[in-house]
């Protein structure tokens, strides 16, 4: 891999050439300073598209319109709002959902099959398409609305999620940017989540969606998943081409750069909703090597991120590895127990699956960083993943017990 | 199904005719009042043995040993600890195991092959063999004992959880009874879940294995398990034939009477540790029916007693049915959404996939009581399943997070 990737300051959504973005409050979510509910993204021109979406068996009807629009190939604009998942409504869902795309398009003067549009907050209530109609049109596109952007998409997120860069391909430089919602981070995929991407590379469409699912892939399918996934979950890219030069396809050095790029900003997205996740005050990097395959050790990288003990036992500083010992165990992949070598914050606690002499104290004080991090060796394979997850306290059940009302 | 099953007052696992128990405190666990840590129990005559035991990779030794020796058919006691795990401390772990089967034997006068043992508590410590062979000679067995031995393989349980159930079977009354202990009830299979049962009717040894799998599928494997499974956990069966008549044999209306008299001893001790999960303050109850299969139900079930979304709204007494719809898309059955209706302690409040009108102040007062049920219906085939858990409270944060420290 050689692309060097450069930070943006404030960069986000819309960062890349020819994209706009805005966000208003519209009376979706309780009112507070600085809340915004509905949010837009415009690009100038038509861009490539691509999209991953939640499998799970009931889906909202603002997933179900993306995803047929999607397949299209090309998109103009996203329309998301906060507040409201539009789920379980029967079929007034997907004639809200309509709607509210021809708003934006109306609002962007973009053809609506050209709208694509992510929903998130409380099931099982419409809707409340007046207040859509009334404010949608207030929405100001500006090259500096991602932040605007980024917070009418939040729900129990403590700030906005964004980043941006910019890297050469093919002697041209392109950006790339997106913002993110996460939170409820013990499944985080149960809570919905949502992340939008854009840049002002030239891709081509099929390459771009298979980027965006191997991107997915290695970021957000690797926070601390469990297999769960939300009726809303969206993450869609578009790549307007305004960066010019030849379209970026698959199999060639432009490719790989690409495709390092868009990882690199789906990695870090991720890595800000894992760290934001409800009551969360650690950020977890599980790291698991030495595995039979890559399958075998995001499997066990995300088992052992999502166990309920090890996040409690990180909260609370105790380097009670016998509960990674048992996640690795659960995790159903091939290993010999007296293989296994365990690191907290690099500090090596087990050797051939037996605890080693340690300094305790310096392992409970590594373990009051910000980010804790635990590499499990599991064998001598070529396989290596690493996972995303945030401790277990209490602000996470006083924030889940009362949601709703 | 005809069989009258009673409950006996204060029975446990040595009310069976032929079993003795008992237990004491041997120093493995921090002593305070009434804590005991190490516990026996014996039958006086042979009896046919059954076992489940954890699917983990990692196991602890003391299953290891029990599994084997489960395979012989035949045992005549168990001897059980907590305070330690005995997992993942080398070859040693096996030693002791043996030693600790062999101590309990020349105290039973038993042939150790005899023996089989149940370890929990803490992984990666050893057996503190020294406090063992001081203490277990002392442990007194006695028909009143079960209590004891009850209390003698509690971690963080709040109280002893024991039952115990006389039957006629072919004319002649029959006993089984039996303890568990549980608790880290989020996922419980996560912690160490130990369960021992005896009985005095003479079964068949592959009949009797063949009845406790199938009892602990609609039980222990019912509470809120998500797939996960301790380093440790074992379910024993002892059945010494001491209340007489021919064996016990399945397809047979008195093999059908035992099954359900297992069954619901292995019910009633699993509900038991789903209603002391740590922290919990409401038993949850999940049944899920109409569904294409029974395994098809099960998932379901369990899927949503395990959403942890769910278990913080039970707590909160919020009636956020799209959780239930969640965790029931997640699970990967078949079923329609507008198909689906949702029952709050029997209020009816999702009709064909939406919200209907209902008085919340009555389902938020209704989840107040101390069990909360929640009934799904799917559709129109004939899978039905219920399964167990608790809530999710701060309660279990703060257990967790210091646990080892």
């Amino acid at each position: 891999m050689s692309a060097v990737i450069q930070l943006i300051h404030r960069g986000g959504i819309a960062s890349a050439q020819g994209f706009t973005a805005g966000g208003v409050y519209a009376g979706i979510k309780t009112a507070s300073d600085d809340v915004f509910d509905l949010g837009m993204v415009v690009s100038d021109v038509p861009a490539a598209v691509g999209g991953v979406f939640s499998q799970n068996k009931v889906l909202s009807p603002s997933v179900t319109l993306s995803k047929r629009r999607v397949a299209d190939g090309s998109a103009r604009a996203i329309v998301a709002n906060s507040g409201c998942a539009n789920c379980s409504v029967g079929p007034q869902g997907l004639t809200d959902a309509e709607e509210m795309t021809a708003l934006a398009a109306a609002h962007a003067d973009v053809d609506p099959e050209e709208v694509l549009i992510g929903s998130t907050g409380l099931i099982g209530v419409e809707l409340p398409m007046a207040l859509v109609r009334q404010n949608l049109g207030n929405i100001a596109l500006s090259d500096d609305g991602g932040n605007r952007f980024a917070r009418s998409i939040m729900t129990t997120d403590t700030h906005p999620k964004e980043v941006a860069v910019s890297t050469q391909i093919d002697g041209r430089e392109i950006v790339i940017g997106g913002c993110a919602k996460g939170s409820g981070m013990i499944h985080p995929n149960m809570a919905t989540m949502l992340s939008f991407v854009t840049t002002d590379a030239a891709v081509e469409p099929s390459f771009l969606q298979q980027c965006l699912k191997s991107a997915a892939d290695t970021s957000f399918n690797m926070i601390d998943v469990d297999g769960d996934q939300s009726t809303n979950d969206t993450l869609i890219v578009l790549a307007n081409g305004r960066a010019g030069g030849d379209e970026i396809t698959g199999g060639t050095p432009a490719g790989d750069d690409f495709q390092e790029a868009l990882t690199y900003v789906c990695v870090e997205l991720a890595k800000e909703m894992a760290r934001d996740g409800e009551g969360a005050t650690h950020l977890v990097e599980v790291t698991v090597e030495g595995a039979d395959s890559l399958h075998e050790a995001r499997l066990a990288a995300r088992k052992i991120v999502s166990s309920l003990l090890v996040k409690a036992m990180i909260y609370g500083r105790d380097p009670n590895w016998g509960r990674v010992m048992m996640a690795l165990g659960n995790s159903g992949i091939e290993f010999e127990e007296s293989n296994v070598d365990v690191f907290v914050n690099e500090i090596h606690i087990v050797h051939e699956g037996m605890s080693i002499a340690y300094l305790k104290d310096a392992v409970v004080s590594s373990m009051s960083e910000e980010e804790v991090r635990i590499r499990v060796r599991v064998g001598s394979g070529e396989g290596s993943a690493t996972a995303w997850g945030c401790d277990l306290t209490e602000g996470y059940v006083i924030e889940n017990s009362a949601y709703s009302t």
